[in-house]
């Protein structure tokens, strides 16, 4: 039997597995429930995993399904990527002509800098689109595993570019936003595809001092659970409707999310009542392998995949389920009706996006390539680059002034970036537009020359070229900093700094003693002191990985076509940083061998802190509308229950808030509301400051205002105990506008606290299934802080 | 002024500078001394160097220099290199047909573990021989970036395949050998090649917690730098007549090394007398950019050139001297007459290699491809591969029993390794031997699946055509470990185990309960105690990097053609080690960090200690020389200076030392010879015990019995103070053969301790120059070890 499987499964595992659709009209099942339009999506997945044998069943349970040829179920690859664009590994693009290109927008952290909700929305349905027109071609799958959205905590994260940035808040909002845009509303009568938001939970961790995410074990209490790690999840799952998640590489407090039931029953399912039929887990690649080693948690290869199953994980992203569940059944480590809850909520997820459906009353099985890459789709990419875009230092130089009697210098490894623009997960682009090219289709003229050279060539040899072309400039920009050689899925960075010998050449350029602006480019920040200190060094510009067209976005900023308005959405930390905090350790808070984590909590001087952006103009913020000095707890909860909300963190707080952003100067430009919310209310140590609200206005011209409408929530008041409960407490609020502050107001909240969201525990005793019988020969074999290894850190 | 040498600089880096020779009969130079081949090689580049012009020579100190057109001194690259064979990036292999590949034999690593001598001298003699072939074709230089002899002291570091191994009297041994080899011996007319050692010193770290080899300050005691870390460059400079040095990209004990006078000028030419006029310095790659930054140890980038020329670093590989010594001449920071230093031994080491004589009577010159890739060449790096692998578990299955009915199922990621098999600093190969291809040459039939995918692969997707692979085979044969994916140049481990999945493939094919072999692949030792522990994995076996020939090499191990006698030249450390001892920890001695490094002091348990290494058959070992019970110091230090020798640590302690080794097995096998001294004498703490001589035998037959003749010295006797002087001292002293041992004698030494080396003692005030004055901007702008940061580890 075990064969057979095997079998079956090496058959498909090296094709393209979108193929067609099932034939309902025709095909073996059309009699089958499952190709009744009219019942519900639960009943046609229970009627046609009712059909399925239990070696079918098995079989299903792989990322690259091989379908059930007897019954006219195609194969099918769950595995989809788009993070910022539709992208391999499954996206099967062609060499040339129709589906050789998509529309690559800006890496999320650049993204997030935009602070713009309507935005990602916007981009969200274009990869939605491009991907069901890319579906209908059988050249990628309708399940996307996007958006990664675990908070980028630590700075030397690699995939911390995949995320729109560091703040919970900001992120519920962003996902929330994004899986609007791919899904469609819940209205909708078919699921424009379904997002899958992960890793859950607690993976913000590639590599660091010999521990690695297959083995991580990350030590989280429920406060910073609750606080700061879940939030974006609970937004996925209780408020966004997402259709899938993914449970991470490392293991939580001891036990890998793959086999979790805590997180994946009790939190995920139960608390944030994620139970329609069709939402289901996949894990990450291979995570059930990891269930077994290196995490040791299960005592055998058919106890890891029986444990995943059993907590909750419906697919397996690889091969150890349908490899190890047949020798599970075996040895009774698992039941049929598991199997059976996995397999329905796999098929309630493709009935939901049509998958049985006629294809004639589905509007998304008619899309085709002229739904790619259209000229829309194009502007939106680079209004996603130019909203993002961070003005960090200007002493006047920006915008340059430029005519054609003009000479640009450019310089530094991403002057002629092409791939290098879209970070990790990226597709096939429409264009790819470097600095340079945009610097050439100006009517100025352009030296450039290549180098420094990364981080790898510690040779000035390529440096000979600069020197003349910045003599024979009147302005010089350097665009370069990190890119994924240093950051990236699997590695880690280990220093803030600029790599390589960047700085002795900015330094060298910048005492030619002419305008001169750098470009940071990447998306973990780096700490770019050196340049501020720098008096020879007119401005500071940090440009993320901005996409297809990111080196025209790059351009029109700096020669004013467009105005600055981003953000930084996390903080920049001092190089030092990386001495003052273990990337293993998980806390929020300050501590003797933790110096805090994110705007909230670090306890140093941040470089750049969150929400930093200049502009080209200024602003100044009012908040119109009128607050009360003091709100009763207990009114402010027995009004939320009586709107009958299921969740009072969500009640409003008050009506939405209105502030009033003017600009004081001449230029047009965006502005990004920031409200914040601090105060000594709830458990110490408190916070310095939360967000709790934004929004970006538009093209608000000189001289004029605009009206940002801030909603609050109780949530946005509330405060995360030890226990994960979260409370309204009794206390002196300040609301800020912007860092600075812009604006603020004070008020009170008075009477006892209240409860908003009783968390559950985790079990007492979550210890190791078995582990006393494992193969001792593993013991020791793996990283550095796995039991029973003693870690130094 | 400045602008000139910049053009001349660009105009030529782009380009293969190997050029033709000077034309010293009919060239502008023909009258000229330095066209004399009567006169002596310090007055012929005298002669030559007095006709330069002060830009002329700043031109001369870049790595790939443009010569004088003028003068008819064509252009010349200085940077070659050849650690197993000749290689890039300087190097110019043809497409196709003649020059379009060479030997290349084994990494270092798996030749150390041959200890054998005589091997090393024959290696380095064809790749010297290949280097000069290539020279007359204008694809190669003459000076030669190898050996890399810095010990093998932290198994995390990426480039320990480069060298032989950890223990500095091996390296030494070992060093002597190669640099006769390459060059040839100091008496011949001309030198082959010229041969660097490198790199000078305490360099032994790619990356580590934020730690970068550009700016990490090794901070050495003197003990350990003159016990540890300088032998094998004393080897080079003092004992072997080497060409030239490479000062490194660290500094030790706060001074970089090629702005270091101690190093350069105390130490290495005036301590070890390495004087002759033709041995020079050249800079890592551009190591004296970062005597600027990152290590801001001078105060300009002219102050780095001027400091760098200063201290004896007479080649700058790179451009930052030609760059910025007009600068500094401009400033005064420097005269001419370091400058024509630097040229005077760059011109004199030219024309010890023949470059300005008549070839007419030079051998070297007459070498042409039928010297390259010759069968006796392809022979040795065969041979080279054989010696090393090393044996370390076998349960009797080895050698493996096949015929036409035996299938093989061969799996692992080296399986069908090609390019793989070389390591780091390859050429083009004559041919890449797979152990797949291997296999397949024997009649028997072969079941070779792919996987399971390096450790970038998480997913299991790659395992599915193991199994049944494994199933259909009688004896599986797993080939993996890691390779330059992980550990690599500025790149190092940050684990000792094995990597991704390997362990649970590994441990589902013991689980079929068939003979089992596991090939260990890589520089670095990996953690094996998961395969030694396994009882259903029959045999163990290192297989480092075993170059163009290794897959052939494994197999015929494998399969009994020949017999393993390779011996471990390093310690195989438990995982856990890694939180045992941070890298940046350079003391050998344990401590309260520090667990110990190598075999000498390592407290811990090795899974597989330093000298280990199994035979298919069986040895005993009778030490028949008679040595004293007790030896007066004071006679051993009378006898020693009435030879009138230099250095008395070279000194015989006795007449050879005869030790017999009977193979009482039946198979014929090598056997070598590691002869350790341990006791309690001088300075406590004492090592457990200390290599001090060691000698190969050949092909001892079942029966028969070989002698080794060992040549101790009064240095092999001595223990080094915390002053770095190498000292006699009274005690009582143990000899013993092998691990083991197999063979053991005491003996005394009496009287008081005598002195053989008095170590010149470093400056008291080493501070930077002029850091006071150093731009503020850059202070915390690089990684974690520098003022003013603090470090944490």
């Amino acid at each position: 039997m075990k064969l057979s499987y095997r079998t079956l499964a090496i058959l498909f595992w090296a094709e393209q597995a979108f193929a067609s659709f099932p034939d309902c009209v025709n095909g073996p099942l059309k009699n089958n429930t499952v190709c009744h339009t009219s019942a519900s999506p639960l009943d046609r997945a229970k009627a046609l995993v009712a059909v399925y044998t239990l070696a079918e069943k098995i079989n299903a349970t792989g990322s690259t399904a091989p379908g059930v040829p007897r019954l006219g179920i195609p194969p099918y690859e769950w595995w989809s990527e788009g993070l910022h664009g539709i992208a391999g590994p499954f996206t099967n693009f062609s060499d040339k002509g129709d589906y050789s290109y998509s529309t690559s927008f800006p890496q999320p952290i650049l993204m997030g800098a935009a602070f713009d909700d309507e935005l990602i929305t916007a981009v969200a349905t274009v990869i939605g689109t491009e991907a069901r027109a890319f579906n209908n071609a059988n050249r990628t799958g309708l399940d996307f595993w996007t958006p990664n959205i675990n908070p980028f905590k630590d700075p030397r994260w690699g995939r911390g570019q995949e995320t729109p940035g560091e703040d919970p808040f900001h992120l519920s909002s962003y996902v929330h936003a994004l899986i609007a845009g791919l899904q469609g509303a819940p209205s909708d009568p078919y699921k424009r595809v379904v997002a899958t938001c992960k890793h859950f939970a607690g993976y913000d961790m590639e590599s660091w001092n010999g521990n690695f995410r297959y083995q991580w074990d990350a030590q989280i209490s429920q406060q910073d659970l609750v606080e700061y790690y879940l939030p974006p999840f609970q937004s996925c799952a209780r408020d966004s409707n997402v259709g899938a998640f993914m449970c991470s590489y490392n293991a939580v407090n001891g036990v890998p999310t793959c086999a979790d039931p805590y997180l994946l029953q009790t939190i995920l399912r139960e608390h944030w009542g994620w139970t329609n039929e069709e939402q289901w887990v996949t894990s990450d690649c291979d995570a059930v392998q990891n269930v077994y080693l290196p995490h040791q948690w299960s005592d055998s290869r058919e106890q890891a995949a029986a444990d995943s199953l059993i907590a909750g994980t419906d697919v397996n992203c690889g091969t150890y389920m349908p490899n190890h569940l047949p020798g599970a059944f075996a040895q009774g480590l698992v039941n049929e009706t598991v199997l059976d809850q996995a397999l329905v909520r796999q098929y309630s997820s493709l009935v939901r996006l049509g998958y049985f459906d006629p294809p004639a009353n589905q509007p998304y099985r008619k899309l085709d390539f002229s739904a790619v890459a259209t000229n829309a789709s194009q502007q939106l990419a680079y209004k996603a680059a130019i909203e993002g875009i961070v003005l960090l230092k200007n002493d006047g130089v920006l915008p340059l002034s430029l005519n054609s009697s003009s000479s640009l210098g450019l310089f530094g490894d991403w002057a002629n970036a092409t791939t290098q623009l879209l970070g990790n997960y990226a597709g096939v682009a429409t264009y790819l537009h470097s600095p340079l090219w945009a610097a050439q289709q100006l009517n100025i003229t352009v030296n450039y020359a290549q180098g420094p050279g990364g981080q790898g060539d510690p040779t000035t040899g390529s440096w000979l070229n600069i020197w003349p072309a910045a003599e024979a400039s009147d302005v010089i920009v350097y665009i370069g900093g990190i890119d994924n050689s240093v950051e990236s899925e699997g590695m880690d960075r280990v220093s803030l700094t600029w790599t390589g010998a960047q700085l002795d050449v900015i330094g060298q350029l910048a005492q030619q003693g002419k305008p001169m602006v750098v470009v940071q480019m990447g998306g973990g920040q780096i700490d770019s002191s050196p340049i501020i200190n720098n008096p020879n060094i007119s401005a500071l510009v940090w440009g993320g990985y901005p996409g297809q067209d990111g080196g025209v976005a790059i351009l029109d900023i700096l020669t004013g076509k467009a105005a600055p308005a981003g953000r930084l959405p996390l903080t920049q930390y001092p190089a030092a940083y990386i001495n003052e905090v273990p990337m293993t350790d998980m806390s929020l808070r300050p501590s003797k061998q933790n110096a805090g984590r994110t705007y909230k909590w670090y306890n140093g001087t941040a470089v750049f802190p969150f929400g930093s952006g200049l502009h080209y103009t200024n602003f100044t913020a009012d908040i119109t509308s009128k607050l009360q000095d003091s709100y009763d707890i207990s009114s402010l909860m027995s009004t939320c229950k009586s709107a009958n909300v299921t969740y009072p963190d969500l009640c409003p707080f008050t009506s939405s808030l209105s502030v009033s952003i003017s600009n004081t100067g001449k230029t047009t430009s965006d502005y990004i509301t920031l409200a914040f919310l601090a105060g000594s209310f709830g458990p110490a140590p408190h916070p310095k400051k939360s967000l709790v609200a934004y929004q970006r206005l538009h093209s608000i011209a000189g001289g004029s205002s605009g009206t940002a409408m801030l909603n609050m929530t109780l949530g946005s008041l509330a405060r995360v105990d030890e226990m994960g409960n979260k409370v309204l407490y009794p206390g002196n609020y300040t609301l800020m506008i912007d860092n600075g502050p812009l604006a603020s107001v004070n008020f009170t909240l008075t009477g006892s606290q209240a409860v908003l969201d009783q968390w559950p525990q985790p079990p007492a005793n979550r210890t190791k299934n078995g582990v006393t019988g494992f193969e001792n020969y593993f013991v020791g074999g793996y990283g550095s802080d796995q039991a029973p290894l003693q870690s130094s850190t």
